[in-house]
């Protein structure tokens, strides 16, 4: 069974997950791709556990065709567990890898990606993360979903076919905390969100702006890590990502949002590879008034050295004022 | 010129370096080698700025041949501001690119690596690393030197000769600040260094060693974030890189270490990529008590993807007992 353990000396979680070297992949050591069988197509349902949700035509049947969108336990799962323990190693700590791993298969559509889907199937998309992370909330042994998709090799996909995934953990990740815990400093020493000041401050200074619409601010953050790294968060306070589930209206925005940010990208960067990351409130916490939730996108152009790893400290090459900048010059409609 | 920008939510510091964008690649964008000119081949000494250190044959001149071991300052550097300026802007926080990066030539050798070298060349190496790390510590405005290595260009490489970098930064990295942050509050709450603890349990538990000379340990830690990583660290206590300048001796068992482990991962894991980072004290603090330097060695087996971005929680597909025996089976001399 899968193992959470945590290091003694920076409070990090690593989930041990012996399995998964197992799975299969679609891309070899060097770049370029294989053409394997694909357990995401139309045909193969039965190659994937039972589906958790989808969006099929009517009169369908579960883990058959007809699905637009479909949800499944990851078959090579991070955590899988059924019963919470929690154990000390001597002085180390490690608990069960209870948890939930679910992959988002975006569209019948093996050759597509963000960058050229159309903005209802995007919709769709976002309506399965919604959902499904609002399901999986009722477990109360879960503190924190956290809701990924990785686009090519160089980000870490094994499969090209269009998929999002979904972690579901006991505990609250690291660098959540590391966010929680400085949201939290500058709430106490301003009584402000930090979020809602940069998204003040970025859009008076227009400058790392990327694009905005009425609820929604896209923009390349002015500490930002990586060429061209975008972040999209909502205009309005907001620290649960599933509260979106209230608002069909506000959904189909985002749509718009993810449909503009990723064609620009496309034309821009010439289709990189890239990761999404959902950074939201975890449970059971009161965030409400200083956390606020976000979208991160980095596009995967450099590879990540040894300085970044050994420091957290990054050397950024292009300026987030060019990278907005470049991305905004495109005409790209919403 | 260069700027250090510090993000407001994690308090994470970036490096804008706009010229890094512009050095030489031996490697194309697809994984295989170009052959180029190389600035750190014997005779190529005046395509690098000036020696800030070299260990050479008697006789001949600074910035030509007969080297052993040489140090240049980095032609394209991260850090590079002469005077240190602090500023706001608007609500965030930023300073001039104060510091200093440095390349540490390893050896004349255009087509070896650390684990083909000489015991006695890894030792001249350990030394240019000790020597320029205690000539900068002098500069009071330096917070922290990180030493590294990056070998091959998934572990971030741009260059094929080997060699290794030294960045003196303003501040202190994150990484660091969230070890130095839990390292006190282990003592604070055991009164006694957490690393200390680790060496004695890792000791006594012996599965995760892979080998121990008479001052070092060499073990996977229990909470590994990736496949075969590696510390090295000394049994006895010393928050202090630097304070091996006093012990010739040391030196020579470190260099042994350094021999053993890396000819380990050549036959083990086959020759892969690999990052080299030294966690040592800052500057400046009173960590004498509580923090204890190491090296951390991670071979870059697979790719980073978004949910480790995401989260700073990661998923290991190999048990750090397993990896410790794979290592620990090949017999190798010290």
């Amino acid at each position: 069974m899968n193992e959470l353990r945590k290091d003694p000396i920076t409070k990090r979680w690593v989930i041990l997950a012996l399995d998964r070297g197992k799975r299969p992949n679609d891309y070899s050591y060097k770049e370029e791709e294989k053409e394997t069988y694909c357990p995401f197509d139309y045909g193969n349902e039965e190659s994937t556990p039972q589906e958790v949700l989808a969006f099929r035509n009517e009169g369908t049947k579960p883990d058959s065709s007809g699905w637009w969108v479909r949800v499944v336990p990851n078959k090579f799962p991070a955590l899988n567990g059924k019963e919470l323990n929690k154990e000390p190693h001597g002085m180390y700590d490690k608990m069960t890898g209870y948890g939930y791993h679910e992959v988002i298969v975006e569209t019948p559509e093996h050759n597509t990606n963000f960058s050229e889907m159309s903005k209802k199937q995007l919709k769709e998309v976002i309506w399965a993360y919604v959902k499904r992370f609002n399901e999986i909330k009722k477990d109360k042994n879960i503190k924190y979903i956290q809701i990924f998709k990785n686009k090519g090799k160089r980000a870490g996909a094994s499969l090209k076919h269009p998929h999002s995934q979904l972690i579901a953990t006991p505990i609250i990740p690291m660098t959540i905390l590391d966010e929680l815990e400085g949201a939290k400093d500058y709430y106490n020493f301003r009584d402000r969100c930090v979020f809602c000041d940069i998204i003040r401050q970025e859009i008076d200074e227009e400058e790392r702006v990327v694009f905005q619409t009425e609820n929604f601010l896209t923009y390349v953050p002015y500490a930002s890590r990586f060429p061209y790294e975008s972040s999209i968060i909502p205009k309005f306070h907001s620290d649960n990502f599933g509260e979106l589930e209230k608002d069909d209206e506000l959904i189909t925005e985002l749509a718009g949002v993810f449909y503009n940010l990723f064609r620009r990208f496309k034309r821009v960067l010439k289709d990189p590879p890239f990761n999404v990351v959902l950074h939201t409130a975890p449970f059971a916490e009161d965030t409400n008034e200083f956390y606020h939730w976000h979208f991160e996108i980095i596009p995967r152009l450099t590879n990540i050295a040894g300085f970044e790893w050994g420091t957290g400290f990054y050397i950024n090459t292009v300026s987030p004022e060019k990278a907005a900048k470049d991305l905004r010059k495109e005409e790209e409609e919403i």
